[in-house]
C-alpha cells in the first residue's frame, strides 16, 4: 500500500471497506443551520411542504441531527460497482513540481458517469423507489447530473426524465446520448412538455434555455403528477451526506497510507464534492479532534458566492420558485458568464458549507479558469488523468499551496478531490492550449444589481 | 474479496502483484512461429533489417523464446498509475440474463487513455529511450492509439509524432485534443510533412486519408530522421507481449475470487487485447496445464480475418511496405466497411494469434455490429459502464455463451476483457438506439478480389 515513504501509488480499499453510514455534519454544528423559509410566509417549513417534491426518507435526512446515518445495503450494492475509489499519492506531479508536499487525491472519475453525482443519485432513487415512486423527473446543464441520474434510475428500474438546457442538449449531444444509452428520456429545454416551457417559447421561439427554466419544467412535471418526484444533484444537505463516503474512505486510506492531511481542498459550486470530501475532516475539527487540519473550497472568480457574495436568505433558484435558503450569494437573477467549469456556475452555495464558512471553519479561494487550466495540464502531463474544468479550480489551489511548502521548506500532506475526468470537456483544453481561453473577470456592477434583487424576508 | 459466493463485485489487487514479467508464448509452442520474410528476397529478414525502424531492445523482444521477459521498474513504475487493473465479476448482468453462468470481466478502460493501449506504449517508450531515440512518430486512426502513445511519450519526456487519418481528424476532434493536452504534435494525414503525403495530396488534394497511408507517413518520417522511430500499437509479437499484464492479473485475481476461468473471451482486431488477456491461458492449454480451457476471439462479420481469410504471408500494411508476415488475411488490398469499431477494421491477425487458430489451440467468431451494440447496452444498463465498440462484440459473444449455460443448466466461468470504454464512440450508441445503425453482410465478393492480389512469395 502507498505508505508515506514506499513508492506505491494508489491506495485500494476492498469492498468491505465502503462506508455503512453516512456522515452527517449537522449533528456536530456549534448551533444549528438557519431554518429553511417559506417564500409566502417567512415562516420555516415543514417536512410536508417538500412531500410533493420528494420522498419522506430523504425530507427526514435533509433535516436530521444524527451523527451516522445508515446506508442502505441497496445503496451500497450499487455503489460497489466503483467504490471504494481510489486514492492516488500525486509522486510524479510532486517530482515535476519539485515540492515537498504529499499530494493526494480521491478520483471520483472511476463511476461508470464519470464524477462524484452518483454517489448521491443511487441513494435518492433508492428512497423514491421505497416509496414506490415509479419516475424521477430533473434539470441538467451540460449532462454530469443527468447522466448519474439516468444511470441510477435504469439499476432501481425506474422512469427518469431529464430536462436538458437547450443550448447544452444542442452542442454537448454527447452526455445526452449517455443518459439515453441509460434509459432516460432526454428533452431539450424549453420543451412543450409543460406549461413552464410553453410559456418560455411562446414569448421566445428560439430561446436557448437555462437552469432556471429546467429547473421550473422539472419542478412542474414532478409537482403534477402523481408517479413522479422531484431530484436535485447538489446544495441540499441530504446531498451533502450521500457524498461523504468519499471523505470517509480518504481517511481511512491516509491510515492505511500513514498519513494525516492536512489541507483538504475541493472545488465548490453548488457544494457537494468539495463537502463530501472535506466534511468528515471538518467534523474533526468541530470536534476538537483535529484543531489544525484546513479546508479550502475553491470558485471560479467569475462566480465568487464565497468569497464576494452575501450571507442571507435567497432563492435556491435563479426563477425564484424555490423555499429560501440563508448562503452566501450573488443573488438568484445573477448569471454567471459562459465558463468551461458549467458545475461551477451556480449563484449560491450549499447552506452547510456556507456556515462553515460564515463561522471560519473552512477557507475559500477565487481562482481564474485560465490558471486553473494551465493546472490541469500539468497535471495532466504528469498523472496521465484529464481533469474535469471543474477540478481543475482545485487542482490549481493545490499547486499553490505546494509551492508555498516548497518556500517554506516543509512538505504538507495535501488531500484533493478529482471530482471527475474531462472526456466530454476536450474543447475547452483545444482553447487553453490554442491560447484562445479567455478570463472573465470579477463582476462586481452585475453581482451588484442581482443583490439588489434579493427577496425580501417578513421578520 | 469476490468471492465465487460471496456478494463483492470487484477483486482488486495491490500494486505490488503488477506483474514483474511479461509472459512470452513464443516459448511454449509446438513448433516456432513462421518466420517474417523479406518481400524483395523472400528470405527471412534479422533484427538489423527492423533497426532503422525499431530499438533493438524491442526487436529482442519480437524474436525471444524465453518463456518469462523482465518488466523493467521503470515501466511498472507508470503502469501503477492505473495497473492492476480490476477485475469485476459481472453480478448484475448474470442476474439480467438470467444465467447460472459466472461472468467476469477485466476492465482496461481505467487507464487514462481508456483503453488497454498504454500497456505497450509505456514498454514501447521505455526501450526507445533506453536506446536514445528522442522523437516517435506513429499513425492513428480513431486515435486509442494515438493517444496512449501520446502520453507514454510525455511521461518519458520523448517528442510523439502523430499521423491521424485525415477524415478522423476532422470528424473526432476530441481525440486529437487528448494527444495535445499530453503534448503530442498531430497532423491530419495525408500531409505535406512526408513524401509520400505529398505524393498523395498531389493526386488528390480531397483525399480523406487512410491508415495505410498514414503509416507510410509515419514509417517515412521514422526511417528518414535519426532522432526518430516507428512505433505500432498491434499486431507484432512485443506488442502483444507486453498486453499478457491483463491476463496475468487475470488469473491472480481469479484464483483470490477461489474460481477458475472455462472461457476467455475478447474481440480481435490486430489481436492485441485479445492475446493479452487470453495467451497466459492458452499457455496453460499448450504445456498441458489446462486442457480443456477455451479461448474466442471475436472479430466483425464485415472484416472476419480468422474465420473467413487464408492463412498465407501478406503484407502487413495496406500500401505493401512492411516485410510478410504469415497470417490470415482478407488481402492488404481489402477496405472494410466503415464500421463504428474502428480498431477492428483490419485486414490481417496478430501472426501468433493466426498460429495458434490454425493449431485449433484458440477459436473465433464473427459477430455482425448491430448483435454487438445490442449487447452493449443491456451490459451498459446492467453494469453501468459503456462499452468501447470493440469490447461490444466480446460482450455479444458473452451473452450467447452465457445463454448457452442457461439452456445447458450449468453455470461456466467466463472472463472477457472490456478493453475499452466507449466515451468517444457515443455517436455510434446514438444510430444505435435511433435504429439507424447498419449492419455489413460479409463482402466475399470484395475478399476474393483482394486475395487476388496477395504477395508472390518466393519459395
Amino acid at each position: 500500500m502507498a505508505t508515506r515513504e514506499g513508492n506505491d501509488t494508489k491506495v485500494v480499499l476492498s469492498e468491505t471497506d465502503i462506508p455503512t453510514k453516512w456522515y452527517n455534519i449537522q449533528a456536530d454544528l456549534k448551533t444549528p443551520a438557519p431554518p429553511v423559509l417559506h417564500p409566502g410566509t417567512g415562516q420555516p417549513i415543514g417536512p410536508q411542504d417538500l412531500a410533493p417534491l420528494f420522498p419522506m426518507g430523504l425530507i427526514k435526512q435533509e433535516v436530521s441531527q444524527e451523527r451516522w446515518l445508515e446506508i442502505p445495503d441497496e445503496v451500497r450494492d450499487v455503489l460497489r460497482l466503483w467504490r471504494p475509489s481510489p486514492l492516488y499519492r500525486a509522486r510524479r506531479l510532486e517530482k515535476a513540481l519539485g515540492t515537498p508536499a504529499r499530494i493526494y487525491y480521491k478520483y471520483e472519475g472511476v463511476s461508470p458517469a464519470g464524477s462524484h453525482k452518483p454517489n448521491t443519485a443511487v441513494a435518492q432513487v433508492y428512497y423514491n423507489k421505497q416509496e414506490g415512486v415509479a419516475r424521477i423527473a430533473t434539470e441538467t446543464g451540460a449532462g454530469q447530473w443527468g447522466s448519474a441520474l439516468a444511470m441510477a434510475c435504469q439499476f432501481f428500474g425506474l422512469q427518469c426524465k431529464v430536462y436538458m438546457v437547450k443550448v447544452s442538449y444542442q452542442q454537448k449531444p454527447y452526455r445526452r446520448i449517455m443518459m439515453e444509452t441509460w434509459g432516460a428520456q432526454v428533452v431539450a429545454s424549453p420543451s412543450t412538455d409543460t406549461q413552464a416551457g410553453k410559456k418560455v417559447l411562446e414569448a421566445d421561439p428560439d430561446s436557448p434555455g437555462s437552469l432556471g427554466i429546467a429547473i421550473s419544467e422539472a419542478v412542474e412535471d414532478a409537482a403534477t403528477r402523481d408517479d413522479t418526484k422531484y431530484s436535485l444533484g447538489s446544495v441540499l444537505n441530504h446531498v451533502l451526506l450521500h457524498q461523504t463516503v468519499i471523505g470517509l474512505e480518504a481517511k481511512k486510506q491516509l491510515e492505511k497510507a500513514d498519513d494525516e492531511a492536512e489541507i483538504v481542498i475541493g472545488c465548490a459550486g453548488g457544494g457537494s464534492n468539495f463537502a463530501g470530501l472535506a466534511f468528515p475532516f471538518v467534523g474533526d475539527k468541530l470536534t476538537g479532534k483535529n484543531k489544525t487540519i484546513r479546508a479550502i473550497a475553491v470558485e471560479p472568480t467569475a462566480c465568487p458566492s464565497l468569497t464576494k457574495g452575501k450571507y442571507v436568505y435567497d432563492f435556491g433558484d435563479t426563477v425564484g420558485l424555490t423555499p429560501l435558503v440563508k448562503m452566501y450569494t450573488l443573488g438568484h437573477t445573477f448569471v454567471p458568464a459562459p465558463l468551461h467549469a458549467g458545475g461551477l456556475r451556480y449563484h449560491g452555495m450549499a447552506p452547510l458549507v456556507c456556515k462553515l464558512y460564515e463561522e471560519k471553519y473552512i477557507e475559500a479561494v477565487a481562482v481564474p479558469q485560465v490558471a486553473a487550466f494551465e493546472a490541469a495540464v500539468r497535471f495532466a502531463r504528469s498523472e496521465g488523468i484529464i481533469p474535469a474544468p471543474e477540478s481543475a479550480h482545485a487542482i490549481r489551489v493545490v499547486i499553490d499551496e505546494a509551492k508555498k511548502c516548497t518556500e517554506a521548506g516543509r512538505g504538507k500532506a495535501i488531500l484533493f478531490n478529482l471530482s471527475g475526468h474531462g472526456h466530454f470537456d476536450l474543447s475547452a483544453y483545444e482553447a487553453f492550449l490554442t491560447g484562445k481561453l479567455q478570463d472573465y473577470e470579477y463582476p462586481s456592477a452585475k453581482v451588484e444589481e442581482a443583490l439588489r434583487h434579493l427577496p425580501k424576508v417578513k421578520a
